[in-house]
């Protein structure tokens, strides 16, 4: 929906390449525009994201648009990117509600449901109002930002047992303190493992310090071989899902707001006791 | 998405206008090719469905698309078109499940889930094969129809919870006997309140006999001065949601295959009440 709502008469549009996620959006944007890849972290198999200096940003473009934080990569960036007058994008599926975010320094902001706000079926789309009703011709009502803004969001009738429980988890979050309390929280929650990878030779964390994920965690064990009776150990203590994607293999923990403290203990835990018997 | 995936490169569609939902399915088509408006009952306020014999098919058009119930006007087309070598499109949203179907003849039906399904979020497309993978150039790749059948409906994170609850919905009702079942339960329960209609000149079915909807039964006080103490009464024995569309007026008794049969004899009940005060 960016491009088609966003793109406005300009010719192209710019995109930062930081993994799987960012390169959808860049295929998807192809079909509408000419892309702009202002910078790509490809070289290093995207284990980190280009500095805001090694972006060429275009000054003409209709939209800068990334993904602060990649599921599969475990690639987060924390700073938000100056783009002048350009609208920034931003794919926040994976770390909204993790912690606060300037919503005024965004052209638009989407996010899936199905990690930190609720059941997925539900979209959480934020589009500052001047972007609104500029799309390309042909494009289908549905995907129209107009159509739901001048509707409240019904002009169809939306998924709204997906929304009552975002309700209750934005509630929650609030009663809980907020997304500062929740930012506290996850920072706890990644360093307790971070802070053992950075100790141990027998795990390994393939990303960039400066960009470690809070939601995300892939990690490797030294002796690959050891990938299967680390899951098999791992699932009997319920600990599960932890297999990494098939594109970069390894391991990934993802301890979005709803994992508690307690349950990253409990992987550090059994990742101290597997090296001791291993390693 | 129906345009998109089905015109395949042929100027018009045909379309059957037989109340709101056909409206909106044709305004949207002409963002894609020409219309061709088969047969309309516009004449009529939308209370009765063109017979066959007086459509005019195009045996050009890319497919033929109709809206066998319309929820607003309550009017049904039991029969099933007959369109040659053209596919014949159906939006079933609120009819789906309510009596067999010989999916066989149609090229692609769609259907919302919050009728008969399952909870809103959700839509069932079926599609025939021949039909998928033609789509007009600048498709998002989520309108494709090859999108959603190459990944197993699993491209995108699908609504879980929903699928979950349509799932035991089809146990339900196979349970329940199967949708030759469902359909004598839904004449036992329409015709309850058109036999009624049919008997008494206090109240009045605006649709045809043989388009009367098995879904959706719009009914009309014979003075309209007494509709609000009407719907206060209903609302006082826990029938609710009776209230005509704004662009109709009266009242309609929506009684999809999750209202008992006992829930229409009680608003019959009342309606006789009611009929005996003030008729």
């Amino acid at each position: 929906m960016v491009p088609m709502n966003l793109l406005r008469g300009k010719a192209s549009a710019d995109y930062l390449n930081t993994g799987e996620w960012s390169k959808k959006a860049i295929k998807e944007a192809k079909k509408f525009g000419a892309v702009n890849v202002v910078a790509t972290s490809e070289d290093k198999n995207f284990s980190y994201a280009p500095p805001q200096d090694a972006w060429k940003l275009d000054p003409n473009a209709a939209y800068v648009h990334y993904t602060p934080n990649e599921t599969i990569g475990g690639v987060e960036i924390f700073w938000t990117p100056e783009t002048g007058d350009v609208p920034l994008v931003a794919d926040m599926s994976s770390n909204i509600l993790s912690r606060p975010i300037d919503v005024s320094k965004f052209g638009v902001i989407y996010a899936g449901a199905q990690k930190n706000i609720g059941p997925a079926g539900v979209t959480v789309v934020i589009v500052r109002d001047d972007l609104i009703g500029q799309v390309v011709p042909g494009t289908p009502t549905m995907m129209d930002y107009k159509t739901h803004g001048d509707n409240e969001s019904m002009y169809n009738t939306p998924p709204t047992y997906g929304i009552y429980i975002a309700g209750l988890v934005f509630k929650l979050l609030k009663a809980k303190g907020g997304l500062a309390a929740m930012e506290q929280t996850n920072i706890t929650k990644a360093n307790l493992l971070y802070d053992y990878l950075d100790a141990t030779s027998f795990f390994n964390s393939p990303v960039a310090r400066e960009n470690r994920s809070r939601m995300n965690i892939p990690f490797t064990l030294k002796d690959a071989a050891l990938d299967e009776e680390f899951l098999k150990g791992c699932k009997a203590r319920g600990l599960v899902q932890l297999k990494g994607h098939r594109s970069v293999g390894g391991m990934r923990a993802s301890i979005y707001n709803a994992m508690p403290v307690e349950g990253v203990r409990q992987l550090v835990e059994y990742m101290k006791e597997f090296e001791a018997k291993h390693g």
